[in-house]
């Protein structure tokens, strides 16, 4: 606290993002990071990157980028925004588009950065309960508001939303904006960037962090129909000209061109969800049918922060929520076969314990 | 303009970047960049860290990089904030510090962002006018507000404010945050970073994309008392966050550390400046007193459009604002010797057609 501080700051509760701790040959299934190298070809363009130019401001359009993404879509480069990860991404479509006189409505359980941007931007909104088998209840959202938020697949649930749901919510609402969050739709859900054509009020956000393995690089976009993308770039334009360096537009232009490293990889990691599944529920979990690269689950006998507790001091990092309806689970991330081994094999002790 | 817009959205008139255009041979001196390239030592950094680790997150609180600029000014961490650029440390402080109930103040003629950022926060602010000599008057600073923000030296006219002035304006206004951006400040201005201790108010804003050649890596920084930091995290923490990515920061630790090119390749820009002075002034230019890597200067003769277009014509890049007060005036980077020398052949023939 401060004398000096905006009003503003004193009510924020920033979000806290998983940890990153030092310890040595940790098994970090916490931040739902690819457990794989990003593309040979991603690092290869940016080291080429890491030459003179860098005295040079990049390109603010980003447009070699968004064509890039763009051309695989069937679209122009006028309906992609690049930002500094998908959350800047989100940050900004809050403000442009989320911030209505109506509230904005977003799932109870869910990504929660959500009510974090609320607060910053002073957003009103209101949540929606999932239900008791944890999905999103699209009737649910048949209620007054401005504007809607989903991840699809949800997060930390995992579970996805099939296409022609989310069609049929777009339609219902056909006049306000809905966003959907495809942080982890690689992972197996419908990806709605096939609706914009026919779907004026549909931004679909995505991120270079998870299935193409640059969590490190700071790389997500934005698709809709240029309109739609105007008002993002009106936002970032009067906050950060260049929130993409020269490195992270070399290296994600590269790795989005790699498509058979990213198809090898996304299906590693999916064979990988499934034995883990298999092996969790063995161990007597409950898991949530996932679309991620994550699955969310609960242990009948033991509650979800002596679970993690005890994994962390087995050097086994999972992400635990503290929170009303999902304090039982853990979310854990898919990791390599040798990771998901050391995770099963440090539960299978820890339940034997009992 | 989509009815999908937020109202905020359509009351945005953005900030517009010098531009980057991609003509052969073109001498660029438009967007103060450095004109030799970073410190090898970064370049190094970089491709070492252009490694299997982007796959993971950066360090949110990219502490490495905060504890070496804090060792150089004998701070702790806790007094250094980094971000996306200085423009997106600017952005955060915009909403951290300077949204208070009463107007905030800055100069009439300053960062053309400065304005942006109060539209996209809803902030109040007063301009203070320049004096007829282009100068910062502190004593106009005397009336009521709720925050003050100087460029120091001031952009585009280079001006500096020596030290002494700063402290005395730090104690009028003891009760109200004061930020010094000082994006030019280490070619020739005395830095405030040195009165953070005795000033509680003080928050000092710097970059990497201009004394350290790495306008491209997007880097900038702020310095102050604990107590501004957190403000300033705490906003970051509820937008994003991981701004820097793991290039960025491998790459502005090194830079930063490598002292001996920094002070080198100040020093020839300094030095190219006084050169640069000479032959305005003799073909004819008032040119302002510069303590930057830029000069602002007028010709008796020709208007600033004019002028700039002309330089345009011949691959020649400088910057000229159409506004009150500064239209004639063309707002020109220091450049190699070689750049400067085509400058200035091209303003000669330019001149000798009249």
């Amino acid at each position: 606290m401060s004398r000096f501080w905006s009003p503003i700051v004193h009510a924020l509760s920033p979000y806290v993002a998983g940890e990153q701790p030092r310890i040595d040959n940790l098994v970090k299934l916490n931040t739902n990071e690819c457990p794989y190298p990003p593309s040979p070809a991603a690092l290869t363009a940016i080291r080429e990157a890491a030459s003179d130019a860098l005295r040079l401001y990049p390109d603010p359009t980003a447009l070699e980028l968004r064509q890039a993404i763009a051309a695989d879509l069937g679209l122009t480069a006028e309906a992609v925004f690049v930002g500094n990860g998908s959350d800047e991404v989100l940050a900004h479509a809050f403000v442009a588009l989320l911030k209505q006189e109506a509230p904005l409505l977003y799932p109870d359980i869910s990504y929660s950065f959500y009510p974090t941007y609320c607060r910053l931007f002073e957003i009103g909104a209101e949540t929606v309960s999932l239900d008791a088998a944890m999905r999103i209840c699209l009737e649910d959202y048949d209620r007054p508001c401005g504007a809607i938020i989903l991840p699809n697949p949800n997060a930390p649930t995992g579970i996805a939303l099939p296409l022609e749901a989310i069609r049929q919510l777009l339609l219902r609402h056909a006049d306000k904006p809905v966003i959907i969050d495809e942080a982890y739709v690689d992972f197996g859900a419908e990806s709605a960037t096939a609706l914009i054509a026919e779907h004026p009020n549909l931004l679909v956000i995505q991120t270079f962090s998870k299935s193409r393995a640059l969590a490190g690089l700071r790389v997500g976009f934005a698709v809709g129909q240029p309109h739609l993308i105007e008002a993002l770039e009106r936002v970032k334009d009067s906050f950060n000209s260049y929130p993409l360096d020269r490195l992270a537009l070399a290296g994600a232009t590269a790795a989005w061109k790699d498509r058979h490293w990213f198809e090898t990889h996304r299906d590693l990691i999916v064979a990988s969800r499934a034995r883990l599944t298999e092996a969790l529920e063995t161990l007597g979990f409950e898991v949530l049918p996932s679309s991620a690269n994550f699955v969310f689950a609960r242990h009948s006998a033991r509650t979800g922060a002596d679970l993690a507790a005890a994994l962390r001091a087995r050097a086994v990092l999972v992400r635990h929520f503290a929170k009303p309806r999902i304090a039982d689970y853990l979310r854990i991330s898919i990791g390599t076969q040798a990771e998901c081994d050391r995770l099963v094999g440090a539960l299978t002790e820890i339940l034997a314990q009992d």
